[in-house]
């Protein structure tokens, strides 16, 4: 592994900051990556994805059209299939995810969806027969499968999906048929231009009887010509703010037929008389949702990681401004406290982040454990928490990022920064994977459930619930960052969760003794209920963030770690100040404490900050930013990249024959 | 004027928004607006728009290539100049960014700077002589300028531009030089490939003297084959988050020779034996960027008009889940107690900002009339105010965008809805024309030295820091909103913004006292000095609403207007319950009923909602999203949207042949 970044020709400053900083890069990134053998195998990837020729990018993909992009993600996702056998493909949290990173980028393709979603929902839902038939067609890539549960009109509440299958027993089929524009499929990766089958979520229709949503699989364009077939209208939904190298697509159906066998029928049936057989167990189907929300945190988290190693990086090789005496050079941005408060606060929660998303996969691997045993013990406490990570983290990654980028100045606008499309493709998790005010409020209606529980004294308490039940602490122990013990800092996020928990609880029980109907109140009290759930998640992430720290034994790191835990702490706090002023847990002198112990860290942690970076173990191939070069020399690389650029493929462009020339010559005319 | 927007086979579910609204749309247009008559002027100004071929984009520009929006662009803007007489070109405020909104949209255009930079800095610049053979050539047109002052390596800390001009005197020449890598003129617009002339300043260098920034006239393509001159590199830097049609460019000169009489001599002079002659007054500058700051903060507000109008528009018509018993239809999402919370306090800053705007313009106008006539008494004052704006602003505008888009779901990211240019459109703001951190900090420097003045009784206090005097509040007298008067909340806001001012005037003594410098002090400080300065920049604005409002005389648009302005107010008290709770001014119950108040006047505006936003007066044509159409009609007017995607050109793309095909023929082989 590389135990030093620094190589001779560097930027004189950035090999400065890597001379200077006080721990080991190496043993750092051993820590966040979970031991050296996992950095040799990063490294080891890196190696084998630089050396296949058919991974590698013409030009940089910022500069290519849409359509382009979607060849040349359609040429790399075939090569990367086909060479996926160099990779642990059961470990998709880490090498899977690593893999496709470094050869896809910040987009998805073609088969994005084939994987995270037709095939797992083939393995959940279909029957043994089916399974025998799809499985192997999907795995050896002989289709192309997406997953179009989306319509143009209908998201979050799937309940309310029009598209329909109707069955008609003379044929033995079901017609699948759009009834509106609002039913049209919407969004589904890969849809548009790439599959040729996907998985539809429609009600079923058995004897003019709606028996509720089913999933059917379905061939949707010609095996040989790719043609869309005679009753499907389908394509691209056209440019968005991110994966623009991604067919998100739209389907219509019109009496379009497949065969009965076409419905999974693992759980539901319907027989060839058009008898329903319900299911057994009505709610086993987030498997899916929940491992692709347990992956995203993962992911996010590295999203900010990259966005935060931009920053620092440009900021130890930007100068901007004279105050330091002595000093013929203008000042480093990245001693500005103001820049310091803008990148090292989210340069924290990139480890928190990092860290919960190891514990969300162990838990997810604890779980798939005790599934395939029949125990379903913790699938609940797996879904709260697969939520609400998965709302409060892809929000903070998003200001993270976005704060990155505006820190980087007017450079953090180009995409030679890479900044914007880290932005805009992390910020879409905020929405895609259940719209993140519906997930805290599903952690919300736990948590009231389990208050209404505590008060009939007739609580089981998840053990994620459990200091719900601790003694009410009415004044915080905090006093400076200093002497601030984890223990209280616990304390503090512990008891400002309960207060904004209880609170919260009382709200809504006032407002339905104002006569309000439960649903009205739960509605009037939704943003107090949002913050309490808030709480809640960031509670549970201090908690182990500081356990998972204790577990190391490297002093020059824990020395980081610890500063980093303490920065998390207290600018969370102060961003949560109403929750953690609340009842007056904490005094105003208590916050101005937690402030300036926010200053006061960020100078602490300013030296290593380049060092800390550098411990994400970042190539400048998953970096893909020129201003976050690991050799800083930075300028010179843009003046490179921008030959690139379209418009300076010829020296004069036509709007000066055509409109710019026309206009100057007339102009002179005139003089 | 229209006074009403419902029309025949509109969407009911935004007809009946209109119809229950409570009071008259018209009326609150013009009172945004400024009158009926600038309402009508608004009307007549679309209507002549609309009505010139060439005003027209053959498609919606989301679906051009780079290549193709500039193309477009140049002609728009040939056609767009030679017609501008149609407007007042006195009121750029007003007319003339409302005039080039409708043509240009969200974007950029060949001639930005040359309207915006080059012919002001001219005007400004250039002595009597040179203005007689400049300016012509600029209004008529005969020539393209821009102005390129930032540098690859160099933006606020103009003093340290790299770029030299060295004097000849054996030919009576000034030589430009890029004397490195990072003195490569970056950024400017137009500068890549439209125009030919371009504004520079540079390091001005006599007899191996270095004289200091001076502004230099430079042409720099041929007139008549546009090439570039001998000597120069130009070209463009690249695709960006925004502003795809534009031509942003870099410039490098190697020894390129100028006339002497191309360096502005208004105020310095250099003759043609190498004398200088240094101006006499040093700093009579700042006004192009006053000016610009000035027209930003309208444009600003009204980007998040359009941002919180599209929200609203679609949150009306979009409906999903179910909790109102006796309805079969879903909820609109507009009635969730959420959904109000992310899009109606950004309504609320809406007005706030564009009567920001107005009172802006108004000092503007007054500061060029007394200048005119040598008065520079409030030049400071605009300076300080307009620098203060445009950080506090564009930053609130950039959040409210973005959650608007956020609100809309899943179609919020895509291009459809025009929430991802209007974000990335108006993002920018934070960093062009001084970058926010830099100008709070310029606020806090006046505002320490204020307080230092009021402590040593030497006060001569401009107006807008008068309240800074004030006698210190103790208490909050807030209660609950329905009963809270604005001579209190402007007292909250004032006493919160001397609390911030003072005590961080008190931690910056003390820092001092720790041995630090004043400039490291400064620095360790700089945090809270940006909140201080945001604190006196809200209440200002909050100080000017109520003004403004208070000139209102129907009570049907009172009422709503007292609605907006609580809410403003309470919500921004809620975002800095640091400052307000500082001191204990307010305390933990007078926070909580802070929230509950929010919550209620959410309530309250909920019915109203469609009928403010359309009080603004956009057009489909300014809005330009398919979102907030006025008809509501969303759902198909995206599937014509899609139409226009270049993937949609054909059925099969060549992805198939090439790539996916063979695999999947591959795969079947297999089985």
């Amino acid at each position: 592994m590389r135990h030093n970044l620094i190589e001779p020709g560097d930027n004189e400053d950035i090999t400065n900051e890597r001379l200077g900083s006080s721990f080991s890069v190496g043993k750092l990134a051993a820590f966040i990556h979970g031991g050296e053998e996992k950095l040799r195998r990063r490294h080891e990837i890196l190696e084998f994805v630089e050396s296949q020729e058919d991974f590698q990018d013409p030009i940089p993909p910022e500069f290519m059209s849409r359509k382009e992009r979607v060849e040349n993600n359609a040429r790399k996702i075939v090569a990367m299939t086909n060479k996926v056998s160099f990779i642990d493909q059961s470990d998709v949290f880490e090498e899977g995810l690593f893999f496709q990173s470094l050869i896809m980028g910040r987009d998805f393709h073609a088969m994005s969806l084939h994987y995270s979603m037709f095939i797992p929902t083939i393995q959940g839902q279909a029957d043994d027969d089916q399974l025998d038939y799809w499985l192997p067609l999907a795995v050896t890539r002989a289709i192309i499968g997406t997953y179009a549960q989306t319509e143009l009109g209908h998201g979050t509440n799937i309940s309310k999906l029009e598209t329909t299958a109707t069955y008609d027993h003379k044929t033995d089929e079901f017609v699948l048929h759009t009834p509106s524009v609002s039913a049209t499929k919407w969004w589904s990766g890969g849809l548009g231009k790439s599959s040729n089958h996907a998985i539809i979520p429609a009600q079923l229709i058995i004897n003019g009887s709606n028996k509720g949503l089913h999933m059917f699989i379905v061939q949707f364009r010609d095996l040989d010509t790719h043609m869309p077939l005679p009753g499907i209208t389908v394509g691209d939904i056209g440019p968005k703010m991110g994966i623009p190298g991604t067919d998100n697509g739209f389907l219509i159906f019109n009496n379009y037929r497949i065969p009965r066998k076409n419905m999974f029928m693992r759980y539901s049936k319907v027989l060839s008389n058009g008898e329903y057989i319900a299911p057994k167990h009505s709610k086993l189907r987030y498997g899916t949702m929940v491992f692709v929300r347990s992956i995203m945190v993962r992911d996010q988290a590295m999203q900010l990681a990259a966005a935060v190693t931009i920053a620092i990086r440009y900021s130890a090789i930007r100068r901007q401004g004279e105050w330091k005496p002595g000093s013929n050079k203008e000042v480093q941005i990245l001693d500005y406290r103001t820049q310091q408060y803008r990148i090292l606060p989210y340069l924290a929660q990139s480890f928190v982040f990092l860290f919960t998303a190891t514990e969300v996969k162990d838990l997810y691997m604890r779980v798939s454990e005790q599934l395939s045993a029949g125990i379903t013990e913790l699938v609940h406490e797996l879904h709260i928490l697969s939520s609400g990570f998965k709302a409060v983290i892809t929000w903070e990654v998003a200001k993270g990022i976005e704060q990155c980028r505006l820190a980087c100045g007017g450079h953090g606008y180009s995409h030679v920064s890479g900044l914007p499309e880290i932005y805009s493709f992390a910020v879409a998790g905020c929405t895609y994977e259940g719209e993140n005010i519906v997930m805290l409020l599903q952690v919300a209606r736990f948590l009231m459930k389990t208050v209404k529980e505590i008060q009939s004294s007739n609580a089981h308490l998840a053990e994620i619930a459990r200091y719900l039940l601790g003694d009410k602490k009415y004044k915080s122990r905090f006093r400076v960052w200093q002497t601030a013990k984890y223990e209280d800092l616990i304390e503090d996020f512990e008891q400002a969760a309960r207060n904004q928990i209880y609170s919260t609880f009382d709200y809504l029980q006032q407002l339905q003794k104002n006569n309000l109907s439960p649903e009205e109140a739960w509605n009037c009290a939704s943003v107090e209920l949002c913050q309490a759930s808030r709480l809640h998640i960031l509670c549970f992430m201090a908690k182990s963030y500081f356990l998972k720290i204790a577990q190391c034994t490297e002093p020059e790191i824990i020395r980081i770690l610890n500063l980093i835990g303490k920065l998390y702490s207290l600018h969370t706090i102060s961003t949560h100040c109403y929750s953690f002023r609340k009842a007056d847990y904490m005094t105003d002198e208590q916050m101005k404490n937690v402030k300036c112990g926010i200053y006061e860290i960020l100078g602490k942690l300013r030296p290593d900050a380049v060092a800390i970076v550098d411990s994400f173990d970042f190539s400048d191939r998953e970096l893909h930013s020129v201003l976050g070069r690991r050799d800083g020399n930075v300028y010179a690389a843009m003046l490179e990249w921008v030959k690139h650029s379209e418009l300076n493929k010829t020296e004069v462009l036509s709007t000066f024959k055509k409109f710019l020339g026309p206009m100057m010559e007339s102009g002179r005319s005139k003089i």
